[in-house]
């Protein structure tokens, strides 16, 4: 009588990275004054007050308590696909869109209903950590396009090509990217978005930081007007960064009506319906607190002004690519690698970091700040704290 | 240029089938009355006041507002293991509980933790739609275990015997169950649960409707007090009919810790962690609502009064099997399928059930009625509607 058996695609995944780096932050003796938590990407303010009570009134309200449509409620979806056209000058329905709990589940559904184990999906390197272990588990295969610092981590379309195998699905994007921050223009999306269609692939790209592009940065690509997008593109969202609602799991899937139903098949075995009383909320928050969001976008920038002026001449750091949400950060210490220092940084420091590693092994010289965890006063301490560092 | 294409696993999924059972309902033109709804496993009755408060609350609350741990709340993973430990006599902790979002968010996850695309899972036959559709999407080969009427639908140990083969990781079990309603005696779960650990595969035990069992049925089963369970159980259950809170979308798994980090590793890919303002407001509920459970018991048992009397000398239909919250009947309508007649019943009856070949193709001859979801004096209603019901 022997134990029954895990499936080895997942026993030989690595734990979940955020609660091991937020472990180090726990053994920090404070002696520097309080834990700085760059680590998490999550906004380090609170939701609107308007946004709060409306969660409150949906989720104590009969009309939620039922199971909902699987797709979304239309209310959300309705409101999600104006907000969609409005930013892209695009026609997006209701119909293209499908909400998921959070942004994480609207990548698997999509991985899921293009892919099947043994097929690949292209990502870039350094990629999303929660990327890669999805696909790892499902037993997809991963393909990797390098993105050289020197470009400021966008990915090239020659890149791109030279990773195409006839086994590969799709090609999965971050941008704004975490963990670097690069903001991958216009034009590079387009070309890499035709470079998908003449190989009849997909390309899923996640948007997850959108809102936190420089202001006036005007629609972040063109792709959603292109005739024919829903034969090659599925856009991924997040709830959680721009209405400060993490903890209540909502994002959304805009993609071609078909990919849109066979999401709603696999959503239904996930989970039957992403949490409804929130989707009544953001519903009604979507067009509410336009102006809310652009303060944020606002204050965003602030907090990374103020890590460019922390990164400036501080010994041999350096600062090799900011945007939207993170920096991406070079340490000086040669020979260490990116776990180390980030776990000597947390505890002796008092500063918490995640390790580039964590986004693919190459990456083990950097380290990930998420800036937007922490105002402007509490990064310019991070500079007094990285000084006096060493190994 | 021609468009990606997709899963194939996926694209020959059938579409979901509540929603297209609702369809045919609101096509029903309401001759005889309002439309009875016995499709969705859903209570007909509100949550109480009090869980309907503490949603509102916790949703409001800036508590809950970040990503908060995979594994579930501190505080809902006690009030759940405090609840298992004494519903079952068992010794179980927050350790052994991972929460979900729902049932089916606890199902995929046991089944990726213990299968692979290609491995197989057993399940009984009539089966809960979802499962499969979860299997087969994954790529998991599936197997059956029959279950016959003369038996009263539930396993017999010889049966599962005659399906285990080399590749079989997991038997998939439902008690009570869904579509037959079938309670299955601790006995014979026991006995299964000895052949699974002889051959050193896991028991998945669904238990979303074991709040259901009739007044004064003691423990379900003895397995969560059996030494070693850890190695061959996962156990799963749903807050979504106990609470009256489908649209919250909450449930539980129960296993060892070590099937709980797995799950958690999974979790963290599906969506970091299930919605956190309902897992602080079921927490308080848990203790708090016992007697008013235990009411709906009550009141559940009435319903299957109500319906065992309607189906009483009803023409062919015969009531084959009924328990917790679904009866499973027998049309009397030779050589056609029970997609047929449902869509009759519910179009010209106003009477909405599921067909039984939903749960299996052998199950053409069978109609579910989910009774839960109606009142004993609509129920009642039931009958006058199928006397006169000819195809
Ligand atoms: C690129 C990216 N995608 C998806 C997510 C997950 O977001 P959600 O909270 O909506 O699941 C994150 C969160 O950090 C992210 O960085
Ligand atoms: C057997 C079974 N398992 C799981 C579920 C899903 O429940 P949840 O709402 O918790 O996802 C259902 C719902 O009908 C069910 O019948």
């Amino acid at each position: 009588m022997t134990a029954a058996s895990l499936n080895s695609l997942v026993t030989r995944l690595s734990p979940p990275p955020i609660p091991a780096v937020q472990a180090w932050g726990k053994s920090y003796g404070g002696d520097h004054g309080p834990l700085i938590d760059l680590s998490q990407a999550v906004p380090g303010y609170p939701p609107h007050p308007d946004m709060l009570r409306w969660l409150g009134e949906a989720a104590a309200s009969l009309d939620y308590m039922n199971y909902g449509p699987i797709e979304g409620e239309t209310s959300l979806r309705g409101a999600y696909a104006a907000h969609v056209s409005e930013l892209y000058g695009a026609e997006i329905a209701g119909g293209n869109i499908h909400i998921t709990s959070g942004c994480n589940q609207a990548f698997i559904s999509a991985a899921m209903a293009v892919a099947a184990a043994g097929d690949t999906v292209l990502m870039s390197d350094p990629y999303y950590f929660n990327h890669e272990t999805t696909l790892s588990m499902l037993g997809i295969k991963t393909g990797f396009v390098a993105c050289e610092s020197g470009n400021g981590f966008v990915p090239a379309v020659e890149a791109v090509e030279r990773a195409l195998t006839s086994d590969v699905r799709a090609l999965a994007l971050v941008t704004p990217n975490n963990p670097t921050g690069a903001i991958y223009p216009p034009a590079r999306l387009k070309a890499i978005f035709d470079l998908c269609r003449k190989n009849s692939i997909w390309l899923i790209l996640d948007e997850t930081y959108r809102d936190f592009l420089p202001e006036g940065s005007g629609a972040p690509h063109s792709l959603l007007g292109e005739k024919g997008w829903q034969d090659n593109l599925i856009q991924l969202y997040s709830f959680s960064k721009s209405f400060c609602i993490p903890g209540h799991r909502l994002g959304a899937l805009t993609a071609g009506e078909n990919v849109v139903d066979e999401v709603a098949k696999i959503m239904d075995n996930l989970q039957i319906c992403a949490p409804r009383a929130a989707q009544g909320a953001v519903a009604r928050a979507l067009p509410a607190l336009i102006e809310w969001r652009a303060g944020n976008r606002h204050e965003i920038d602030l907090r990374a002004k103020a890590l460019r002026e922390v990164m400036t001449d501080l010994g041999g750091w350096k600062l090799e690519a900011i945007g939207a949400y993170f920096a991406f950060v070079r340490h000086p210490f040669e020979g260490r690698s990116s776990t180390e220092v980030a776990e000597y940084l947390a505890k002796h420091a008092g500063v918490l970091s995640i390790p580039g590693e964590y986004f693919g092994a190459k990456h083990t010289r950097f380290l990930r700040f998420a800036f937007a965890n922490a105002d402007a006063e509490t990064i310019q301490q991070v500079r007094g704290r990285m000084v006096d560092f060493s190994l």
